[in-house]
């Protein structure tokens, strides 16, 4: 049975579900040993903790011409000291287009097949990528496990279906019969996706796998060749699978170089150089905008890019006030904030908010809001295993630089115990209010956990600048309550011009920073925040030509 | 009934098709008084005449800020003196923007209604539309008429297929259950496809119509408000279009600023200052590649172009030397050459062509060649209607130029009687030997009717040489000629390689020039011929974004 027989159901249901958009999951997400076997967990770490201090030897990737690497725990503040082997820019290049030649002849089922079986190859590993997402991103065991692992499969499983999709949307050949009175003219026709070349993964410090597996499996499917380029302080999670990608590839008599680790050090990196190349023909970015746009406007590159993004809250009218500031605070605390999902801006009128038993005061929600934040924050049972750690010294730093902010700081950053890591970088939500005049504070991102309460006129000035925000700065989400349905449109339909999607009045266990594959857009691609939206059909369909050849039918 | 109803079936049939890629044709292309009516023609051209000379007063475009108009014939070398009214950019992107927030919110099927009955309306004066894009471009009848005509109006359909198709390619609304256990997650989702905004389409002078309703009508259907900006030197046939699309809106309450028509003169151009103006979100174009890449780099736009392009001929071996050339000369002989997919290098291996009789040498396929071009323009019945006139006195320039290219004169070009229009202004086709290893001259566009017989070292040269030409300076079609399937095949993947469609073996009534809706995708997007293809899915999906907003689902 060929792999893509083996994997030619999944492929299919994958497929049926992106159209479908409801619930689906091919991987589940929690780490049950019930699920994923009873002694996955302890061996995963186990793993984990025998690749510190060592060389990573696991890629296919022979003839290193260096070993670096400068991981450093947030949990623990100590250097990973696991080594990479290091290939120059040139030498990256030549191999993946040496392989190009190779993967571009494989047909899409061939490739569909090979690139499932390294899912299911991944998922045997899933624990050992979460505590790598850990120790390198910061994030809490259960989202670690959760986005780096089934999720982020989720995510490449999504791009592998809708590539699939994409390269049989037309018919690989077909007879065209014009009729032309007296006689018909017939030709033979036949259509070729043409992959573009050579495709740059550039990935972000605190979503290692999760924010690069599309590109690498969207790229892939559709006939082009990889280089992965890591976060320096981010690259063990995304390494695995990459190992997994090269071990399938071989076995199945496949250059290893289709897709490619391109491990650089934060004092010689080498993305701009990678992206400039002029045989790199696609690359997808997660990080700072002022990159992000740097990449857009590189002549004849396909590029795709999640940027930063300014994310509201609209807070006009509520049933129980108190599930709205547990709902918020819990997502503020969220992974402290570092999730490019997650709120920063709420936007609350200064009459209050309305609500069964009558108005609550801008004060009340503002009170309401901290004594959630402060009550998940000290649950020693919730707080660490929410918050999680800080993946780096400037988020740190900013959260503290946040409480000159000029405005009542309702809540003081503080630091907490972690029962696990006593040595773990912590930092919980600053809470300030800021007056809606003040534009120049609030627009702009201000990654980490930090909340500003923008008191506004009315809602219908909350949802102007929420509004202008997504526009000028962007955002990748917007929360808002309202029990009012006319408002409720009038907000659905101001954010959805501003290409934002809006999760209204969410209350109990889901939040505004998740993301759901085969469901949920992630980033819409039509505002600042990026220019691209995983997985849409032009995410694939972008990555490849069609290209149609004929002949005369012989008489 | 609805519009919608009205044309369900048609738009229906048309994505059937837009699928299939067989034959299908909604407009038929004979304009026979059997199909279009016995006094269709004439009543054609008396309107056509009747405009010539007035101010043209269809448009619904209200408050003239002047009327200008210099669009000169071709065939007369006189000009029309029709004006039209002239806007200032501020008031076409202020009624843009009016119109836009009217037109987001008609329904998809409405739209698509809308613009199946405004092709409706057009295709009842295509031979008025035929007669104005003779006296501007310098087509022939039979061309005029059917790609200003029924070609162009499949084009239009293909596109509010394909857009209607997207439009609803994911469902409006779904619950999506999870289940967490204990309980399920249950949120009302829904999405919406939100138009970019202001979308200009700027047009060329060959190909009035043909190559600008696919921009306009893809823009349209998705939501987007149009202003058509057309080449100065050729107005009145997409005029024509433009005034039907407006009637229909007037006549369905919706504001004919939907789509505006932008006419400009050639001592004043705006097209820069549209294309840059902050509110436009969508650039279609199609001219000379200078402009085109400037659009391309505009920040913040989403730009479709086609630009230019060195089309080649590879001859590698012939069944029927004789069929072969009578088809290429036919090909460059065709509106004198004026046409984006017109040959121009034509690769001949020194040592001659493959063919049952023996080899073909490179002189006495250039002999052929020249017989063959030269028996058509002398033909006069022939002739005439198959080279038309010459639209630019720039390309009759070039061409008496090009005959000072270092190389054999094979042909000079000429003049000839066209019985009908004793003052056209004609060229016939130059010939000319050059040597392979002179990249320099064959390595641009020389538009216009010139071809270059190029003397390869063998075929193997001559696939690379037309490869890099595509590859650097852009390919829109490949003509190939051979009978060994292996050599075949290395056309097919290298030319596929360089994203260029080719046609092989091309004898008696079909032309590498001829690019059918529904079924070839005109340009690839994928060389620097162009960045777009119309129209493959991302043609009409980059013209809107889904959002989705989520809602819970109350208990």
């Amino acid at each position: 049975m060929s792999l893509f027989e083996k994997h030619q159901a999944t492929i299919n249901k994958a497929i049926e579900a992106l159209h479908a958009r409801t619930f689906y999951a091919a991987f589940p997400e929690q780490p049950a040993p019930a699920i994923y076997g009873e002694t996955a967990d302890a061996e995963g770490q186990a793993k984990f903790k025998a690749a510190l201090g060592k060389k990573f030897e696991e890629l296919k990737q022979t003839n290193a011409e260096g070993w670096a690497g400068q991981e450093e725990s947030p949990y623990l503040q100590e250097p990973l000291k696991i080594s990479y082997p290091v290939f120059s820019v040139p030498t990256l290049i030549e191999r993946s287009s040496k392989a190009f030649q190779q993967w571009r002849k494989v047909s899409g089922n061939e490739r569909a097949g090979i690139l499932a079986e390294s899912l299911e190859r991944v998922k045997g590993r899933f624990f050992e990528i979460a505590y790598a997402t850990m120790h390198t991103t910061g994030q809490a065991y259960m989202m670690a496990f959760q986005a780096s692992g089934p999720h982020a499969a989720d995510r490449a499983l999504e791009a592998i279906a809708a590539g699939y999709e994409e390269l049989n949307r037309f018919p690989s050949s077909v007879i065209w019969d014009k009729p032309m009175g007296k006689f018909n003219i017939q030709l033979k026709k036949e259509w070729r996706a043409v992959p573009k070349g050579i495709s740059v993964v550039i990935g972000c410090s605190t979503f290692p796998t999760w924010n690069s597996v599309t590109g690498i499996y969207g790229s892939l499917i559709t006939g082009n060749t990889v280089i992965v380029k890591p976060h320096p302080g981010a690259i063990l999670p995304i390494a695995l699978v990459v190992a997994e990608i090269q071990k399938v590839l071989a076995e199945n008599n496949l250059d290893p170089n289709i897709c490619q680790l391109a491990v650089d050090t934060f004092d010689k990196m080498i993305t701009k150089q990678l992206a400039e190349h002029p045989d790199v023909k696609l690359i997808d970015f997660t990080g700072n905008s002022t990159f992000g746009s740097y990449l857009e406007a590189l002549p004849g590159k396909t590029v795709f890019t999640e940027k930063t993004g300014v994310n509201s809250v609209i807070l006009d009218s509520v049933e129980d006030v108190d599930k709205v500031a547990a709902n918020l605070a819990f997502s503020v605390n969220l992974y402290s904030g570092q999730m490019c999902t997650a709120p920063q801006n709420f936007f609350i009128p200064e009459g209050g908010i309305d609500a069964p038993a009558g108005k609550i005061s801008f004060d009340q929600f503002a009170q309401k809001f901290v004594d959630n934040l402060n009550g998940l924050v000290d649950n020693p049972k919730a707080g660490p295993f929410v918050l999680g750690a800080v993946q780096s010294k400037k988020t740190s730093e900013r959260v503290v630089e946040s409480e000159k902010i000029p405005g009542k700081v309702w809540l003081k950053s503080r630091v907490f115990d972690n029962p696990m890591f006593k040595n773990a970088r912590v930092a919980t939500p600053v809470v300030v209010e800021v007056e809606a005049s003040k534009k120049e504070i609030f627009s702009k991102e201000l990654f980490g956990p930090i909340a500003l309460l923008i008191k506004t006129k009315n809602t219908d000035q909350s949802i102007a600048l929420a509004k202008e925000m997504a526009q000028q700065q962007g955002a990748i989400s917007c929360g808002a309550y309202t029990t009012n349905p006319t408002i409720k449109e009038k907000i659905a339909d101001e954010m959805a011009s501003a290409a934002t999607p809006v999760s209204f009045n969410l209350t109990g266990g889901i939040y505004m920073n998740q993301n759901a594959a085969f469901s949920d857009f992630h980033v819409t691609g039509g505002n600042p925040s990026g220019n691209a939206s995983f997985t849409n059909p032009e995410y694939v369909t972008r990555r490849f030509t069609w290209v149609g050849h004929r002949e005369p039918v012989k008489g």
